[in-house]
């Protein structure tokens, strides 16, 4: 965390100074405004991942409405996957999540006992997350909380970003006038009003964060696609008291007459989340229809612990839920004719786009991390970054992404629900608990987030120089590893650089020779970077900004750091921040020492020839280039950066 | 964390419920009571310490008192050392510590250049703390933050707690009339009031933490004793552009002129917080009689960074401050002479009992650990626990650590100011730079705060038994190491489960047996405290309270966690908690396994006989006996725990 630089703060350092608008929102914040740059529906883990992430720039002015009365309280999704701990970093509230979250270590496959009648026994257990997989673990949290997290990120914000509850939005429509600076209109109704109230709002752009049944796609003329839900679950937050030993464990539950139980231990120590699988649907039908009751929910799961009682005490939050994989065929308002003439204006994120069941927890995580992947190219257009040219490449890697959510979830959800047989020999499609057991461990990578790859495209390069580093695979998140600071001997992980604050990354891992030295590659890149005026970080850069304030370069050496004198180090590494031109020293590596593994080694990199790893606002890896190859450094980041100069 | 267990909570699980009288402070907080069980005097880190862990109990009424018009913004003292880390986990806060704090890993160490006249040069460097000392690092944070986290928990707490500002402590006294529920009566001026405004409070128990000058420690007749300062030192909080290469770096620094410096880097990646020395004092000076400027500290210090440029672009804060080690006879209000006869009524503990240089950055340190030492102690008396003969152990034990501080703090600051010799053959008393270091790496432990040991008292066992356990030493703190805790497989630290809750714990360590077979030693150690009415389990806790609400028993198994059935456990492991009487599973533990080093290696325990560590609430190791000592168990609890069978 970097503060203070423009001088002593008083008081908590997530708490900016206000902006004009700031102030004005702290007397004020009862009325819609008329105009805004970005105007968010839905206050979901979507809409609020986003808010938070414009929220960083004081010059954007968002407008965030739910048709709620307040936050959410309680219910709905919980699981929190690596990827998303990983994000949540940059956000600055991982080691609150950590802190206060259950953390899935293990789970544990329970089957029927081969003594009909007795029961269910312990099948097996598998480590939940593959290990290195990620620097965080797989965690549960209620899903308010996550909301409460990034709430506070929006009240700690410049602008003082927060909510407008208790407005719905009635419809939305686009004016295709080119002159028109705020192109989309969008009318709110009050929320229980006793009169009709409405408001308008006119924005730059809007994005639907609306959930599954959203009016904001509704007015693009969209619809999800997919099969119908046939299956209908129980979920319930419970306290209980059991024999059951596997409480506090993940656990997937099959049981002899066909019961089939997700286990999630919840956060605090007792709390359970319990999925509990009910009657299969008609095609014509809706859970709801069904009239399930609680009480029906806790016999089912008692049938199905059994031989263990299972006496609940409490129940926090029930709901019936049915699965059903849908996707929406493009996230934004650009029908596939006027692709490349007309740039977006309406994006839709998260169950706005696509639904699925909550068996694999990928709800929440999949909506967040489209909200990132969106938030940083509104704001790069905004700021006058980049062309919106870029905007459309949101619903095209996020599209590509759902669609394999949705694959995924039908195959396991149907799993989790087929007949259970007892030998490998049974019926096709009948599944084996150790068929589940080995596809779990298989689809790991996919449930921890760290398997989406962006295909090339605008921002993600071809890897033609992936062998330099053969750990950081263009088009997937930047995988962190340990390394410490050289300034001051910080242990940390290089990942933690990427902060969630728009900025694009060179990481340079320097070849051999002594980065000091004004013969080695290190250096002349530094050079290049400092003085080329062609270089990307004096073309991009504005002027009257920081220098890092586009373009953040930072370097790892292989040296170990006791052997480094900074005082030798490249000028360029110690760039001037805010008013006062204080010196950042926070830019400079070395491999973490202290016996551990070394970066070099564990992401592969090419020590011989060093590399160049280019790293987008939202921490996944745009390219990967030779430490020598300037002009094609300059080259990739002309693609979408606008001249400054 | 635990909470959910008396059903679900809405919102940040450290916000408890507030109590009757926590909802009418948050109505009125703007009147000093009349009457309040304990208090405090001062808004330093010790008294906010103290009411932070008070907060804890909503059944004890505690007021907080300051003659500031309101919190400590900046300034004064910001070193953390890592025992006070271990103290900020149990209360919740170290990782926010360690996330905005400054770390301190290595401190280097500077002196003249062997040509004269070329300034300094870097004459070696140290990593700052031992490896293993700690699960913590040692951290730099301004004192108003840390004050601003224990404002925090306060706020959250049941009761609301809040200072009272703007209020002067103008005198106190002490009835001695042995009827007196609320014997001690303190009378406060209105701070900044037109007229004389005044106020009467009446309480159980007083503590001075009212610094320095403490109104409270002159209302006891005591005084600090020791010697007059002599050398005043210039401390400045800064933003510099320096070519000075280990601006990130604590650094002692000395020049040839005889200039020195002790330079802390601060949080935020910026700030450098620079004492410099000044002039030597006659004996009947105070420094702030020499008038010493701003810009004579600064040109001190560009004095002494010398070849280094030191541009200083804006000062946060700075002082001067005089060296002088002084020392009060007593910390209570019992005179020798009533010893054991009369139980104390008020307490002083921080700087109003001792005072330092800045230094060592022990100050801020050591006066938490005073009120860590007396909180739990207050409590235990308020709520019954224990009998009023405990509170005397607060005097004992801290007047002598305080005296071991004073001690070492004269040694160091003396060394720090002593004139520089070239060879080891100079004269007697100077010092040179390699002795400066190896002093440095040899108090390492310390400043670390981990060197405090109580001796045999109370609450301290002979430490007889220490071989089972080398490494948990009787009279110091719990030296944490991973585990695996059973239930879920979490990995996490023997040390983070004693909590600032004043429970006392017992950690039994078993033997090699099967911890699961009725024959072993722990079985019948959980047998013996489970049934047995003799068990100190049954005698001390209140039939109405949870089993674990005095004494919290936690048990570490030499098997791998995978090898122990859960279910095969003894059930007084799982005591069932709040009113849905659920289950705590988190009493179980094992060797942290993947690949780490035991915690039974790490600290010597021995693997045949296993063992019982007992340890205070504030965290100190009261006694180490054998797994099967029973009886002694008990006796070793009745020597300070009330019956409540
Ligand atoms: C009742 C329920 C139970 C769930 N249970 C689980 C579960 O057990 N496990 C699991 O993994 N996932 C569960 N989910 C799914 C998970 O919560 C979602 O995947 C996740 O919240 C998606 O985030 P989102 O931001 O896209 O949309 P949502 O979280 O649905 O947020 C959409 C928001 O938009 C608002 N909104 C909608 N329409 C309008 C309008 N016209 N005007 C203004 N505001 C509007 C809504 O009030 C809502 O706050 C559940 C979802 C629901 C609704
Ligand atoms: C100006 C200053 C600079 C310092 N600089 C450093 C430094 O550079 N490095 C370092 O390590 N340490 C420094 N210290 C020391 C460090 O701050 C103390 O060791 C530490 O704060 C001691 O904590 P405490 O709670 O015992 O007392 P304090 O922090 O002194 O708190 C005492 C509190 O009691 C209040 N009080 C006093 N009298 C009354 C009364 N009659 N009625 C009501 N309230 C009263 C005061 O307003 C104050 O808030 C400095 C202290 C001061 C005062």
């Amino acid at each position: 965390m970097q503060f203070h630089f423009d001088g002593f703060q008083v008081g908590d350092p997530d708490l900016a100074s206000p902006s004009a608008k700031g102030i004005a929102r702290e007397m004020d914040d009862a009325r819609l405004p008329a105009y805004t740059d970005v105007l968010i529906v839905g206050c979901g883990p979507a809409g609020l991942t986003l808010a938070a992430q414009l929220s960083a720039f004081p010059d954007i002015d968002t407008c965030i409405v739910d048709q709620r009365p307040g936050p959410l309280e309680l219910g709905q999704a919980d699981g929190i996957a690596c990827r998303t701990m990983e994000m949540f970093n940059a956000f600055g509230f991982a080691e609150q999540v950590l802190r206060e979250a259950y953390w899935v270590n293990e789970t544990t496959f329970w089957r029927p006992s081969d003594d009909a009648g007795k029961g269910i026994v312990r099948g097996g257990w598998v480590k939940d997350t593959e290990p290195g997989l990620s620097e965080f673990p797989h965690v549960i949290l209620n899903q308010a909380r996550v909301h409460g997290f990034y709430l506070e990120i929006m009240r700690k914000s410049p602008n003082r970003l927060a909510p407008f509850y208790a407005w719905r939005l009635a419809g939305l429509s686009i004016s295709r006038n080119a002159g028109d600076a705020y192109p989309v209109e969008a009318t709110f109704e009050k929320v229980g009003a006793n009169s009709i109230e409405t408001c308008v709002v006119k924005a730059r752009y809007a994005v639907g964060c609306d959930g599954a049944r959203s009016e904001v796609r509704r007015s693009l003329g969209l619809a999800l696609q997919g099969e119908a839900a046939n299956q209908a679950w129980g979920v319930m937050d419970v306290l209980a008291v059991t024999d059951f030993p596997d409480l506090r464990k993940k656990c997937l539950i099959r049981s002899a007459d066909g019961g089939s139980i997700v286990l999630i231990p919840r956060e605090g120590g007792y709390l359970s989340r319990i999925y509990v699988e009910l009657d299969k649907l008609e095609s014509y039908e809706r859970a709801s229809q069904r009239n399930i009751t609680l009480e029906k929910i806790i016999e089912a799961a008692q049938a199905t612990f059994a031989p263990y009682a299972f006496d609940v005490k409490d129940v926090a939050w029930w709901s019936v839920y049915e699965i059903g994989q849908r996707l929406c065929p493009r996230f934004d308002d650009v029908p596939p004719e006027a692709a490349g003439t007309q740039p977006p204006r309406v994006f839709i994120a998260g169950d706005a786009c696509h639904t699925h069941s909550p068996k694999a927890g990928q709800g929440m995580n999949v909506s967040m991390q489209d909200a990132f992947n969106l938030g940083w190219k509104l704001a790069a257009v905004l700021r006058g970054q980049s062309d919106e040219a870029i905007l459309s490449t949101y619903s095209a890697e996020r599209h590509a992404i759902a669609k394999e959510l949705i694959d995924f979830d039908r195959e396991w959800a149907a799993m989790l629900s087929a007949p259970l047989k007892a030998t490998p020999e049974a019926a096709e499609g009948d599944v084996t608990p150790e068929e589940i057991k080995e596809y779990f461990v298989r689809q790991g990578r996919y449930t921890a987030g760290t398997a989406t790859t962006y295909s090339p495209s605008l921002f993600t390069g071809d890897g033609a120089h992936q062998d330099l580093a053969k750990g950081f695979v263009v088009g997937t998140r930047l995988h962190s590893a340990p390394v410490v600071r050289l300034a001051d001997a910080r242990p940390m992980h290089i990942g933690h650089t990427v902060t969630a604050d728009g900025r694009w990354r060179i990481l340079a891992f320097a070849d051999r020779s002594d980065p000091c030295d004004p013969a080695s590659a290190l250096w002349d890149l530094c050079d290049y970077l400092d003085k080329d005026p062609a270089s990307p970080v004096n073309r991009f850069t504005s002027p009257d900004s920081d220098r890092d304030s586009v373009i953040d370069v930072r370097v790892v050496f292989q040296q170990d750091h006791p052997s480094v004198p900074l005082e030798r180090t490249h000028s360029f590494l110690m760039p001037a921040r805010g008013k006062f031109a204080v010196q950042d020293r926070e830019k400079i590596f070395c491999p973490a020492g202290d016996g551990q593994e070394d970066i070099f080694d564990m992401r592969g990199i090419d020590r011989d020839r060093g590399c160049l790893v280019i790293v987008r606002p939202d921490q996944y890896v745009a390219e990967i280039l030779p430490l020598g190859a300037h002009e094609e450094l300059a080259a990739f980041f002309a693609r979408f950066l606008v001249d400054r100069t």
